[in-house]
């Protein structure tokens, strides 16, 4: 079984943005059993994009398409796939009926241009668009099957996800894989510690993927049946959960948002959440997860003295004493946040997120976290390094992450 | 003049990792005038390396290919491409001492597998690596110039800008771009106006872009010189920005954020955010922005209707007469959050992010933008579609648009 992805669209061969959709494919497909063994980018030219879905099917067994299906003059992928078929569009009312319905519950009238969005080879099979206006579709190229997707990636992932999945050849063999998601530790010392239990390049196969402060640990085992190479995976991750600790926070798709939500939901608790230079990313990562509303009360976010002062009943003297940034106003916020709106628990956020405002005794990237309970307020002092926005979402993980540790010991 | 590049590599077409090299290299050949036609990934399987050089290099006069070319068993891109040039490799001598030279600075003795890093075939030219030990090289294939760097991005750069450009064929021609970036108007809306004005296939050639809810329209134009090209691209842009009015928000890298931090500082005004179902977002997203602290005074993030009257002053029988989300609870809070700030600008958001919440009258998506100043206060009903995450997001950009035109407006 031979793979190909083919990336449609000026933007990608021209640089201006990384071509992220095919990488996503690609593990997509690997975990469904299936190897991609190439990928290729052309631009908006319906000649060349037929060329290429010409040569690409004469080798694959499989090939997905995504990008050049929009309303606009310049997307002609559908054209040109349909040349490389050998065939001809046509208008799928079904579809077009959809996206006649998109615009009518928007109270618009379907701009005449968003008609050719529901045209598709002849003999071709439709693939629905849950999330978008352009219908995706499969066609026969030569020996191969074509599946026609659309660039936005959030769009394109949705269609896979739903519509090609199902329509995927069977593979004899299953790949099972499990992620354990982590936080608070470096993929260096959690690399040496499971290191030194278990076989890394064994079976289970254990890789590391950092992003964005989140280390997930993906075991991969390859056999017969999917249950056959779960049962592999199952004994080492039992093992990296017992190394690892709470550093662990959930596994697979879990989010360390979602953690503290299961958490506050478990003990019945209620949170408030008070900002400063996270600025309402805790709150808004929080407010991400649905059914949040019954356990987060408010967020504030304090930029001015002032408004710490106002809001939470941060001393003014405290700012002239220790400043802004510092241990004694984040657990003043905490301890104020939870006061005022009544929670169990309060969070207090502030620091120097850059590129400006450091200094030698607090530079760029000092960051005061507490969370408040009815006992005790816990603190941390962060040094992060990076960009603003990265300084930024540190702060705000690393704020979420203390709540979950908090709430796991049983506050 | 037709560019293609080939980046070789397991980890690109299994997706472990993006192609970034891809998308560096097709920005720095269209900034000297070559414009990149097609990008194409293969693993480190050398007859497939091979095919795929042999194929690019029948129709491109440029072939720019890297990875593969490091010291261990799996890098086989040197013979792969020595065999589609018709050729083997050979020993360079002077890559040979460069390498030994590195090492020896180390300190170190050159490991045996390093030597193959000196291989390059028959004919060709050195490209020196001047930041690490992988000799690149220039090979004729058919009718074309292949180039061969490294994968690492830093080593490939290096090489590229001081070994590959002086070997780039003079161009005539020089390539500008430029983008607006718009918001509050559909993709086929801003094609469907441009169309009217001006020739999209034509000089400049203009494409679309749409990305978590903004569009960007590239402008592109080939001249002799960059200062042609961007006077091609001038006339284009003002007719854009004539056409689109105010749903041009700004140009190239611009955020919707950064634009109302910049109007807030040009008119000297403060702002203040009330959001219920962004939770967050909104002050997140602005506070993003390096020196928002003197413009942005504060955000609450107030999800129960309590929080809503204790920090806003939201009448509590509103909740009763006309719902939490509602046009009368939007402005309340906008303009509650304003007075208790003392702001010049108060933003009140409040919706139903779903996936649950919904009903008839309010679906799922149903959301209510209002953004209060001195005189009177602005109201946008929206009616959003997508996952929750999609639904906050755009709902959280709807907010800052609306304050970007009522302060583009003089408020």
């Amino acid at each position: 079984m031979r793979a190909e992805i083919i990336s449609v669209g000026d933007e990608i061969i021209s640089g201006q943005i990384a071509d992220t959709n095919a990488a996503w494919l690609s593990r997509e497909l690997a975990d469904r059993g299936i190897a991609v063994v190439g990928h290729t980018s052309v631009g908006d030219v319906a000649d060349e994009i037929s060329a290429v879905v010409r040569a690409v099917a004469a080798r694959a067994d499989v090939v997905l398409v995504s990008g050049g299906i929009g309303p606009t003059h310049d997307d002609c992928t559908r054209e040109a796939v349909a040349a490389a078929a050998g065939t001809e569009l046509v208008i799928d009312e079904a579809a077009l009926e959809h996206i006649a319905s998109i615009f009518a519950a928007r109270g618009l009238e379907m701009p005449r241009s968003n008609a050719k969005q529901a045209a598709i080879p002849r003999g071709a099979d439709i693939v629905r668009n849950a999330t978008g206006t352009a219908a995706g579709f499969r066609v026969r190229v030569g020996g191969a099957s074509v599946f026609v997707l659309p660039g936005v990636p959030r769009e394109m992932k949705a269609m896979f996800q739903e519509g090609v999945t199902p329509l995927l050849p069977v593979q004899q063999r299953a790949i099972a894989t499990r992620v354990l998601k982590c936080f608070g530790l470096s993929e260096s010392v959690i690399a040496e510690r499971l290191g030194e239990r278990l076989d890394l390049d064994g079976v289970p196969k254990v890789a590391f993927l950092a992003s964005e402060g989140v280390i997930s640990v993906k075991f991969t085992a390859c056999a017969a049946t999917r249950e056959t190479a779960l049962g592999l995976i199952r004994p080492a991750c039992a093992v990296a959960c017992e190394v690892l600790g709470d550093g662990v926070f959930g596994d697979d798709e879990d989010t360390l948002e979602a953690a503290v939500v299961r958490l506050l939901e478990r003990g019945g608790k209620t949170l408030a959440v008070a900002e400063s230079c996270t600025g309402g990313l805790v709150a808004g990562l929080l407010t991400n997860v649905p059914g949040v509303s019954r356990h987060f009360l408010e967020g504030v976010v304090t930029y001015s003295n002032a408004s710490k002062t106002r809001l939470l009943g941060v001393p003014a003297a405290m700012f002239e004493a220790v400043g802004a940034v510092s241990e004694e106003v984040a657990r003043a916020m905490a301890a104020g946040v939870r006061e005022r709106s009544g929670s169990d628990l309060g969070v207090g956020v502030t620091g120097i997120a850059g590129p400006s405002g450091g200094c030698d005794a607090k530079p760029v990237g000092t960051v005061h976290v507490a969370v408040a309970a009815a006992e005790r307020t816990i603190h941390r002092r962060l040094t992060l390094r990076g960009a603003r926005q990265v300084i930024r979402d540190r702060a705000a993980k690393h704020a979420l992450n203390l709540v979950r540790v908090v709430l796991q010991a049983g506050a």
